[in-house]
């Protein structure tokens, strides 16, 4: 049995991060950067104002001023400050040459007259303050939020080099699943576990097609299609007679490093590789499913983005007690203000703690008292 | 001044959930469920085999059996536990009536001649042992995600009923900015705005048009769409001789209950309503605008789409101390596994930090100290 940071290590080693294209920012949102962003010009460009108010000559101390103009933001040609003389100034607007803001709540105005009740605080957003020209402002291996695609606009990175989406297969199988929209029949039931992966893949920005098999190892090696960057394959995983996965796999010419994770749910995991194409064969179980998807499966997903690695493991209180096993044991749970709610599962099979989980709990093989200190995945 | 407490109450009480509509489960992932969904069979629909192993009669104490078959998942009729006889069974296969299963494990087979090591663990999974039917299984005002979806599949509830889609219209206004693919002139600057809010409501599933505009009140005016279920003006709340934003919405019709936030960066913040439609005037600053976004307009977008109050306030610990500030400031921070890594910010349109920040920190008007906990919003 393989433990879970041994997966890690061996994608995060192994996985080669996929090819890049290069995108518009309307469509950058969820891609990870390929190449460090840089600013052009400092940021700020130009000396700002930070306040709607007043500027002066820093270094004038008149008692009085006169109101003489305004600049504005955007405004291109900037006034000498003169002796005595102050402008309005708007939020955003360039600050001439030694110049001085002062805030409106700071200036007593009588018609053009103007007098400050306090001085030197200046309200000045400096050429430069945020980042120097040249500066690297982004860095690679991002994944590109909003906060992100606003900082490349800022700088005028509007074409950034991304990693191409990846494209997935996902093969259900099983005799005893249907399509969720039939009612089963004795013995049969619904396949969650592709509306599982669709919605985990489109989370991902992965094109995933799907193909619903039984147990047919000629249909299942026919579909092992070799542009798929990662093969996903349900209920391919399990121990007994009907296990041909691993088989079918070898014969098609993986390499099977994992067949057995030490963790659960989701104990039978089988991970192999052929040339830079990855396979996952999990559990037919949902719980085991979604566990493995987010525990490992995305930790591969990363490395072939070439982005950070994952899964990253933050950490919290647990609200409640969480028994220990033997193994390793991913525990669902929602994140609370008060810390990390374990939920209730019946089994691996049971996928009722999906409805409001969004964290697996790592829970150690001694369990988790009450208010303990946690490390957990987020799930979305 | 209004607090951040007395925005979230505001919006919570007086934003109404959209209309709804009917859709495939491959196209629901991020949309809010309007209608509790509910399992119409017990789950799992029959007692299931939990692993791959061997079943017998539960009351059956020989010390050895015959295997005479086999019960694959999906199989239809079962066959009556005879005295002696064992059936090999696969994981999720249905048991028969008063079956015990015994895992491979724990059997110690010669030929067809079986004996068991250990008897009594039973690996079922009994009918309804996850929910019954008839049971509630994901409540309205959900959030569909992967686990989720998978969860409505598993009980056939396969075209949910979700909120509609959100119609946002932005307007970026101000005489300084350009797109972010030209060079600015002097006193320009990149509308980094327009990006982020369309990368935001990309983040959303929210449908936003944009504009950009200089300062011109008719333009304005001309781009409050009626049929917007949010506006979005950028640059429209500082408080300068340019603040036009607040007049032209309340000619156009609109209450404005909030002017000002106490919150930092951000503070002038307008909010305005006319009839079912809120329009958010924001600050022209990135990051002030993305912390009104984050802070308070997808509080805003949560109530439109029926779901759970937002935003949810987790806690943890800060990893440095942080200073305090007259006002309550929501610090960018980054969440890493020893807790909320506090990131650097120069001025309120320092938007470098936004390059790693998944969290605002709420930090009180004392600080916070090294190790302190604190509430914070997730971004992303």
């Amino acid at each position: 049995m393989t433990s879970a940071e041994e997966i890690w290590s061996l994608l995060r080693e192994q996985v080669s991060p996929r090819g890049t294209e290069t995108i518009g920012l309307s469509a950058a949102c969820g891609r990870t950067l390929r190449e460090a962003a840089c600013t052009a010009e400092d940021m700020p460009p130009f000396d700002r104002s930070a306040v709607d108010g007043l500027v002066v000559a820093a270094a004038e101390g008149s008692e009085i001023f006169t109101v003489v103009g305004e600049i504005r933001a955007g405004q291109a040609n900037l006034p000498v400050l003169a002796k005595g003389n102050a402008y309005r100034i708007g939020t955003g607007a360039p600050v001439p040459h030694g110049g001085e803001v002062i805030m409106l709540e700071d200036a007593k105005a009588d018609g053009d007259r103007v007098s400050f009740l306090r001085r030197g605080a200046n309200h000045i957003r400096r050429r430069g303050e945020d980042a120097r020209a040249g500066e690297m402002v982004v860095p690679a291996g991002v994944v590109l939020g909003d906060g992100q695609i606003a900082l490349l606009a800022s700088v005028g990175w509007v074409r950034p080099l991304v990693t191409r989406r990846i494209a997935a297969q996902h093969i259900a199988t099983g005799n005893e699943i249907v399509d969720p929209a039939e009612i089963p029949g004795p013995g049969q039931i619904r396949d969650a576990n592709s509306a599982l992966v669709l919605a985990w893949a489109q989370q991902h920005g992965i094109a995933c097609a799907q193909a619903r098999l039984g147990e047919d190892a000629e249909a299942l090696r026919d579909r092992l299609s070799p542009d798929a960057d990662l093969l996903l394959i349900s209920g391919g995983a399990s121990v007994g007679r009907h296990d041909y996965t691993e088989a079918v796999l070898r014969e098609a010419g993986f390499e099977i490093p994992v067949t057995k994770v030490n963790a659960r749910p989701g104990k039978p995991l089988i991970i192999g590789r052929r040339g830079e194409q990855w396979v996952f064969g999990l559990p037919g179980n949902p719980l085991s499913h979604f566990v493995c998807l987010h525990v490992f499966v995305d930790a591969a997903v990363s490395a072939m983005n070439g982005a950070a690695p994952s899964p990253v493991l933050l950490s919290s209180h647990v609200t409640d007690p969480i028994p220990g096993n033997p193994r390793v044991t991913w525990w669902p749970a929602k994140a609370e203000s008060k810390g990390l709610r374990p939920l209730r599962w019946a089994s691996s099979g049971d996928l009722t703690a999906l409805a409001s989980a969004d964290a697996l709990v790592r829970v150690p093989v001694s369990g988790l008292a009450e208010g303990a200190r946690a490390e957990f995945i987020r799930t979305r």
